[in-house]
C-alpha cells in the first residue's frame, strides 16, 4: 500500500525551510499531498491561487509530490485524500506546543490519523515566512532563503521592484 | 472562615475541562466564584450573558458554585467579593508563563491575594475553548468536549443547525 | 472540615524561599504538613534528623504547621494523614515539567489527591537548596536565603567556622 | 523499498507508552527494529538480557517488529541494518530539547539518516520508566502502565513479591 | 575605539525595567542609543513623538544615552549609526525563542551584527509595557514600574485624570 | 577603562562553538579571561592542565585572550580580575533556565557583575562537549566540531589512536 502523508500548511509564501521538509519527508513517504490551508479569518500576503503557483513552481522538479488546497477540517481531508498521516515540521519550543495540541486534538477527531514530525533543516530554523516577510519589507536580502520566483514575487508586492 | 476563590476567565464558552478544574477546586475551597472578565478589546464569540447563562446551565448541580462578570481590576474584584485566592488551571509550558507574568502583577497589585493553580485532568489537556471552536467551525464533532447545551449553541453560532 | 495539605520535598536544607511557600499555603489550607521524602537513593548534604530540627526551629512561630518525614509512596502518606492535598511551589518552567509529571502519576496512583501549586515569592525565584549550598561551599554570602540557624549549620558542614 | 526504522532506547523496562509509538509507528513504517542501546556508563534496573526478553514478549504480537540491541554509534547501526529513520516518542518540552539536540547530532554523523517523531498518546505522557519504577520501588500499583510480565518482573526486582 | 549599542523596542512608553537594563548596558557599552522601531501594522498607545518625550525625560540623567526612532531594517540601521551591537533583555522563555529567531535573521542579514543579551533585574520581570498598560486601564497603581512623568501620561490616556 | 570579561566553563574540552563564542565577545569585550571552573564534584574526561594546554593552543592567535583556571566563588574571581561581566553563550531553552538561574544568584552575590550573553553561531547549536565526547567515543568524526589537537587528545583518551 503506497504511502501517502499530507503537509498543511499556509505557505504564504513557501520558504526553503518547506522545501527541506519536503524533501526529507519524501524518503518516509511516497507521496506527499502539500495542502494550502484556507483560513478566511487569516489575512495573507498571497491569495491561495498565487501560493499554489508558487509551491508548483518550487515542487516541479520533486516526484511523488502533489500540491492542493483545503477548506475544511483537516483531518476529515486526510480521510479523503486516502492518506493516513500528517506531516509537520517543527523548529522551536514555542512550535512544540502548538503542535502537540493539534496532534491531539486531530487524534481525538480520528484515532487512524497519525501526525508525524521531523525537524527542520538547521540552515532553516530562522526562516519562518513570517520573518521572511518583515525582513524583506524594509530591503533584507531573502534570495538565499526562498526560491527564485518567491522572491521576485515578494518584491513586487511590497513595491520594491517593477511590476 | 469560609475560604473563597475567584475561578477568572472568558469561559467562551465553557469547556469540559473548566468543569473539570471547578470540581477539583471544591476539594480545595468553600466556594468558587466563576467569573467572567469582561474586556472590550477582545472579541468573542458568545455575548457575556449567553456565557453566563451557558455557565450557570452546567454548574446548576455544583454546591458551592457562583458565576458572576467583572469589568474592573481583578484583585479588586477579589477583595470586593470576600475572596482571598485566585483558582487558575494549567495546561501546558506556554500557559505557564503567561500565568506566571499574571500571578506576579496580580500580587503587586495587591499582596494578600493568592494565585492557586491546579492541573489540568489530562483528558482535558487539549480542549481549550479557541481549538474547540475552531474544530466545530469546520464539522468537528465536539460533543464530549462541552455540555451538551454549549455544543448546541455553537452548532447554532456556525449555523451548523437550525436556530 | 479542616483542608490539610502535604509540603513534600528534600528540605536539604529548608530556604527562605520554602517557609516564604509555607506562609502562602496557610492562607489556603487549614494546616500544613512539612514532609521530607526519604529518598536513599539521593546523597544528601544533612541526615533527615538534621533537616527535621532545622525545619522545627525555622517553623516553630506558624502554628498549623507539622514537620514529618516519609518513607513509602507519597499518595499513601497523604491518605494516611488525612489529607487531601500535595502543595508545590514552582519557580521555572523546568519545575512545571516535572511537576506536572509528578501530579499526573500522583492523581493515577490516587484520584481523589490534588496537586495545589503555588507561585514561590520573586526574590526567592533562585534560592533552591542545591544552589545556595553551592554558593555557601565557596565562601558566598547566604545570610539572607536562609535562616540563622541553617546558614550557622551549612557553615559547619563545610569547614568554614568552627564546629 | 522496504521502509524500515530503528525504535532505540534504553527500556528498562518497555512501557505500554513504547508498545503504544511501536504501534503507531507501525502505520508509518514497514518493519521496526526496537533496539537497545547499550550504555556502561548508565546504571539499569534490568540487564540487556532481561529487557530484550521482555520486549520479545511484549512484542511478539506485532508483524514487523524485531528486538535487537547495540554497542556503537547509532547512525552506523540504522545503516549497518538498512534502515533509513530512527523512531523517537515525544511527550513534553524537556525531551524536545535533548532530542533537537540528539537529531542535529545525528544528522552532522550521517546526512542520510531522518529522524521521525510521533507524539506519545495522551494517556502515556506520564509513564516514563523511571517514574514507574520509581512509584513501583514505594508499592504504587503500576498494573496498566506495563505489560503484565513486565510488573511482575519490577516487583521481584524490588522484592515485593517472592521470585 | 567607541563601544555601540542599539537598543531597539516599541518603548511603548518606557518602563523602569527599560531603564534598569540601559543603566546595566552602560557598564557595557560607551554608549547606547535607545531607538523606536516604528512599525505601521502595530497599534501603539502613544505615538513615536510622544514615546520618544517619555525616553528623553526619562533618560536625561543617563550620559552616553541617545534616544531616536528608525523605520527600516534594524541591522542597516545599526551599520549606519556606527554601532557593532544590538542590546537586547530578556525575561523569559518565551522572550527567548523570539529573541532567538530575531538573533539569528539579523546575523544572517548582516554577519558583523552582535546581538547583546542582558537579563532584566528581578524587580522588572513582570513590567512589560502591555501588562502595564492592562493594569493601569482598570485602575491598578503603576507608580512604581514606570517613571513618574509616564505613570501620568498613560492615566491621561485613559481617562483617568483631567488632561 | 579596558572593558574585560570573563568566559567560565568546564571546557572539558574546547569546541568550535566556545571559540565560536570568544570571537564573537571580542568585538564587545577588550579583553577576554577564558577560565576553567574547577569542581572537585564533577568528573571530567580531561585533568584541569589538559583543558588549560588545549585552550592555550586553540586561542593563541586570538589577541586579547588569557587562559585561567579558578577554585572559589565565581563573582569573587571576576572582581579579583578586575573584570565586570561574566561572558555566557546560550543555545536552547534549558540552558536559559540555568542560564537565569546563575545571573540571578551572582546578581545577588555581588551586583557590580553583569552576566552578558550572547547566542551561540546557528552551526555549534549542537556541539556541546558531552554531546561530542559521547559521539567520539563509538567512532563518530567528529574532526569539524573541535581543533585538530583535541579531536586528536579525544581518540587518544578513547584509545581510538595509538598515543
Amino acid at each position: 500500500m503506497k504511502k501517502i502523508a499530507i503537509y498543511p500548511g499556509s505557505f504564504d509564501p513557501v520558504t526553503n525551510g518547506h522545501l527541506d521538509l519536503i524533501e526529507r519527508g519524501l524518503k518516509i513517504f511516497d507521496k506527499i499531498i502539500v495542502t494550502i490551508l484556507c483560513n478566511p479569518g487569516k489575512t495573507s500576503l498571497f491569495t491561495v491561487d498565487e501560493r499554489k503557483e508558487m509551491l508548483q513552481e518550487s515542487l516541479k522538479d520533486f516526484p511523488g509530490v502533489e500540491v492542493d488546497s483545503s477548506h475544511g477540517l483537516l483531518v476529515d481531508y486526510v480521510v479523503r485524500r486516502n492518506a493516513h498521516a500528517i506531516l509537520r515540521g517543527m523548529r522551536a519550543v514555542s512550535d512544540f506546543e502548538y503542535e502537540f495540541q493539534m496532534a491531539l486534538m486531530n487524534r481525538k477527531l480520528n484515532r487512524d490519523v497519525q501526525t508525524v514530525f521531523l525537524m527542520t533543516g538547521l540552515r532553516w530554523i530562522f526562516t519562518s515566512s513570517s520573518i521572511i516577510k518583515e525582513a524583506a519589507r524594509f530591503g533584507g536580502d531573502i534570495d538565499d532563503m526562498v526560491p527564485a520566483g518567491v522572491s521576485m514575487r515578494i518584491k513586487k508586492k511590497f513595491g520594491l521592484v517593477n511590476k
